[in-house]
């Protein structure tokens, strides 16, 4: 699921910050428990070891190398970095989200032009949905994990109810080494034109064709995350980004220790509260990128892919077959206004 | 309501600035307000604190302290991570305000194509009208905190003339566990099907298909709005942001202090003069991103979502019922120009 | 009108340079003269104030000042502020500019499509273009000071001919709070209506369907400057950004002042050089802002909205009636090239 | 002609770069060696001038104002004007450039729905594309300066053939003081609506409408063309950074000397390596943008006007033509893959 | 074939990095390894030469030398550069790779809308979609060096089955000294006209424009493709970018050895470790630019054209033909749900 907080963002008050920051599912504060945890445990035995476990000459050369390390650190352009990059991916995770198709768009046109209160009708409009919200699935398995678990199989589509067991036979006997997403929209598409020529349920190839332009549209969206999955930003680019954050902050174990030998006009704390406050800030960004770079993935943030199959299901079928003759009558009596 | 200072700026010269600067509403002055004041509350207490009930070995370890604090405050990369925030943000809060519906294209689209000067064709275009904006109502509901106080219930859609009871019923009687923006949208449909097929008031399926794709474009300008409101920018990337600000100016409370033990160059200032100038340029900076965050929340600069459903039925109603007729006669007699 | 200097960089050369640099309209130069005069001038006064004026000790305490303020002007983030905001900036300023409609495109097709060579074919095509000019300027009377001005009432709009008397009484009936925009759209709408389904110009609702839509994409740009209107970029970031500038360059006044206790190595200058020319680059920086954040304001660099008016005006009644049955006959005769 | 090295790119090695580096045409190198040449000989003029010509006070003092002048270089901003500006241009740089007007679409639309293979429907076809190519021309010759100088005058188009002479004359007869580059595609349109109603080559007004469209379509990106060359960036904005990249560099004439009264410990160069390299990359960074400023223009990275021209011309006879009847025939007979 | 890492970071945990990091395939490490191990090889020359080789003169003078290049390294703009250029290289990639052309949405089309069962029927269909992928492969040829080498000639088409003989000698025929991608889109599209007009295949005219607006959107597709092809990134642009980081790293050389002269508080070492690290973070960096810079090259991250020719003919095959009658009957008589 992903983690909504509009409403607490409605107006600016010095509470919403408050809220916002306490939030857990989804937060920094999750995402760099761990590694910050692992850090502090790692720079206190640094720490340690320099203090305790050193001769004195051992003390002087870390000391040396302490200094050399954070004097280059600015060599390490690790703002920049983070910031093109975080602005490319979130690019990128907002075209796959307005990709996510919902079914309303095309179901409101097949419950319209598709006419007919018959039972046959109606099946046949509960078909197109359920074909079209098929080939989500068929795409999405390959796609997000989380689907993939909840479909392992095709036989388990059968099981869900969302194919029937000879319309897989068919899927079957279509033979290709390439995916068959197209093949229920091509169903559709099917049924449509039979609509239209066989059982006259659509009105016109006027009407035909404004369905299967939608049905179209809805087809493209997912074709385009298929794009997003075949073709993810280039590997070396979030290496190179995620390794800079990393080895900073190794470097920071050495680096940053607070030195014996430090002038006395350097407070001589053991804890290193700005380094914290920087791993925080810095891995807290860098995992804002991780997240959205695989948008459809298991993070909390990531895209609720089994609730949108399901609500695209129940709200097509709702639109074509359940509330498909619920428009109220007109109210010629009444008082305008 | 959103804040219009365009008049203001309509020319650039040097009173320009001033006009834009005193405004109240929405400025970064109302924002930084209590923030501010509350700083400098704690800077001054921390300051007394420190001049006068410290022992001279604390004031020496605080004088350490603040030195250190202050020499690493650079660690917090503040500017770019405000730069890069505050662009994606309005990246995203200009595409929820290009998604706002306006009723006027399915409007007109209605007014010219569902013919018929008649009660009954009236009543039918008022009807689709109100369908429309109802949905709007419907979606607005759950996003604007605004929206959602005026029309706490189903109910209060029917007693501000929204619904009539029989259709709040259809509403109730069709069951499904997602929302139901789509139902007015599809009612809407189907008056335009029965327009053409039982009133004919429609002329032709062309224009049929005319006015359901300008319907369609409607609906999905709101589907869009729904999406922004499903899919905010991850949790994670507001907070490492705003708890940035926050932190860096917290540490300021110490780093910025006065020292007692400074060199007599540095002015014996005990107003933080450029870190209240600070202060208020990055904490304003950062409420921008605060105030966009949530487009429809309820701050000075959101848009106003009652007004624009008033506004939209109003408008609508204008342009199929009231003006609908009102078309001059053209002027044949009169000599061209 | 904007200022043009495309021929002038047409390729790019030493000179390219000299003669943009010396443009005057719009340029760099006329936008910071006044506030770069000012600047110097209090500059001045500041430098006669702290040389002559002051007692030894009260120079001291102003070198102190004018240190400490020099070293914290780095904690004002100019660059990035400007840098990202302009960045923004620009970005709305070219959707304004893409939504500047021009009359051609629904101009050509009612000069196609509504066909008809007699007089009453031509008043209708004449009229449709007029209603459309006219939706145009109600709009941007509403939006840009210059074309208010040039209407300041709606008398003036039947006074230059946009408007004959009975529409104005037909548009003061329609009685709405909110704005009459889409009225002569609706008029023109009802025109096509008639023109297909009663004087028969139009030769198939097909046709009749590619003008509406015409109309529609006309109106629509019309209908995204209006929301531009609404809804600019939220005030307190144009504060912000701008206050920065200026208060970076008050303090300025004092922190960048040559000091009589710095050491010789330091040129004792009286011209801070330096700092003008970061005066004319940062401000001039900001005026591009500034110019570009109303865009239809009043800038040298604005569009020239009553030349659209008069452009649109004059071109689309040549379409449709001047030049409209201009095509040259055919040339059978003549060979193949 | 643009320079195109995607072969030279085709695969990431260490000869890439090598390659890419050795292009003349366009490159760095052309667009930076006059004004190095000239910068690196000012640099040296100014050396001896302070080495050989001043006496050791004027040495002290332009020493002064050397160190002086080179501690506030910092004050300008290059980098970021730079980036922010070049970033703006390149976006402006491809919106123009995925307007320029390919012929295919709009030639390929004709040569289907335009039928009929007899002389009088070829010379039919042939005529909209060439008036189609004519618009282009008109649009292209008040941009670019070099389709002006192959076009200086309306005469030029009919030497050319782009014009006949009686259509020259209709051209002329239709007055007005704005542009009349709708009047070519308005005749397009005409023969279009006529090729349906007179001459029956097109088979319905459907087909009719995709084919004027495809017309429309075309138009338009001229359109954006010309609304691109009407409304540049605002002038102050190349102003302000072209200014500083050349003020920064005059500066350094003084500032970047070697001082005879530096300490040993700096090398005693005479050459200002860094310098010069800094001049290449910035001067070049810049050089980017002033020859994107005006894509147009008469850089050897512009668009090729003239050349898209004949190749409209071209192609687009080509297609509607003589290859129009070139469709294979069927192979029924051959065995399926 | 692109390097695809999405199921590796479907959660962000802390394994997550380093599966990502131990990629091989398009990873930072292969990019950067001849490069960095050049830079070490001629980094431990330069020192053996530092070292053992010059007169304590000399040495003096390199030491000199090494501290002035070091301390002027910052004039080059290096984080900058990378970071903007990178940001608009990666939106050119992003257009390229969205205007791949798929080819489900035309076969789509044509499978439902060129109807017929019979064996005319199909090949019409087939060879409609021979065309489309014909047209597509020559465009690619003329991009894709991988595809070239695949089909350096003509004939080769006719090999590999997308092309019969006397189709070849038709394209002969045409002669044109510009491309003739179009010419497969041609006879495509007069195949539909003559499905709709002489073999009835067809059953409108409003499906027959909506099968050649899909082989319009087809075709546009890979216009875009040449056009991109056509006009690349000016090349000074990267020039002075590769050319930046190289010369950055060169001067690196000399400035980031470690001098026998430095103060014993920096350590003595002769693995400049931190130099190391800085040239795989920027030169990984610009190897994602270089890697993006030609998007249909031959690195481990471009797009596999081959693979999708192959795709497209098979799929649009499978669809039109092998597949295209297999859809299910409606289920009438099993239980609703």
């Amino acid at each position: 699921m992903t983690v909504n907080y509009n409403q607490e963002v409605s107006s600016v008050n010095s509470f919403t910050f408050v809220k916002l920051l306490m939030t857990w599912r989804g937060s920094i504060w999750k995402s760099v428990r761990w590694e910050l945890t692992m850090w502090i445990l790692a720079f206190a035995v640094v720490q340690c070891f320099y203090r305790y476990l050193m001769t004195e000459n051992q003390q002087r050369f870390f000391e040396y190398a302490a200094i050399h390390l954070n004097v280059r650190l600015v060599h390490i352009p690790l703002t920049f970095m983070l910031g093109f990059f975080v602005t490319i991916v979130v690019d990128r995770w907002r075209s796959v989200f307005t990709n996510i198709g919902f079914i309303e768009n095309v179901a409101l046109s097949v419950g319209t032009l598709v006419a007919g209160t018959d039972h046959a009708a109606k099946v046949l409009r509960r078909t197109i949905i359920r074909y079209l919200v098929l080939s989500q699935v068929l795409v999405l398995r390959d796609i997000s994990m989380r689907v993939r678990r909840r479909f392992p199989s095709m036989e388990s589509l059968v099981t869900e109810g969302f194919l029937y067991r000879d319309e897989l036979e068919k899927m079957y006997k279509c033979e290709t080494m390439y995916n068959k997403y197209w093949l229920p929209t091509h169903w559709a598409n099917q049924l449509v034109h039979k609509a239209m020529f066989e059982t006259k349920n659509v009105d016109s190839v006027q009407s035909m064709n404004s369905v299967l332009m939608n049905i179209k549209d809805f087809r493209q969206s997912m074709e385009m995350l298929t794009k997003y999955d075949w073709v993810p930003i280039p590997i070396a680019y979030p290496q190179v980004v995620f390794l800079a954050v990393r080895v900073y902050f190794i470097i920071c174990l050495i680096s940053r220790q607070y030195l014996l030998s430090a002038p006395p006009t350097e407070a001589q704390s053991i804890v290193p509260i700005m380094t914290i406050l920087q791993f925080v800030f810095f891995v807290g960004w860098m995992k804002v990128a991780e997240a959205l770079l695989n948008p459809l993935g298991e993070d909390d943030d990531d895209f609720e892919c089994n609730w949108l199959i399901d609500r695209n299901m129940s709200t097509g079928i709702e639109i074509v077959d359940t509330c498909h003759d619920s428009c109220p009558p007109l109210k010629l009596e009444e008082p305008d206004d």
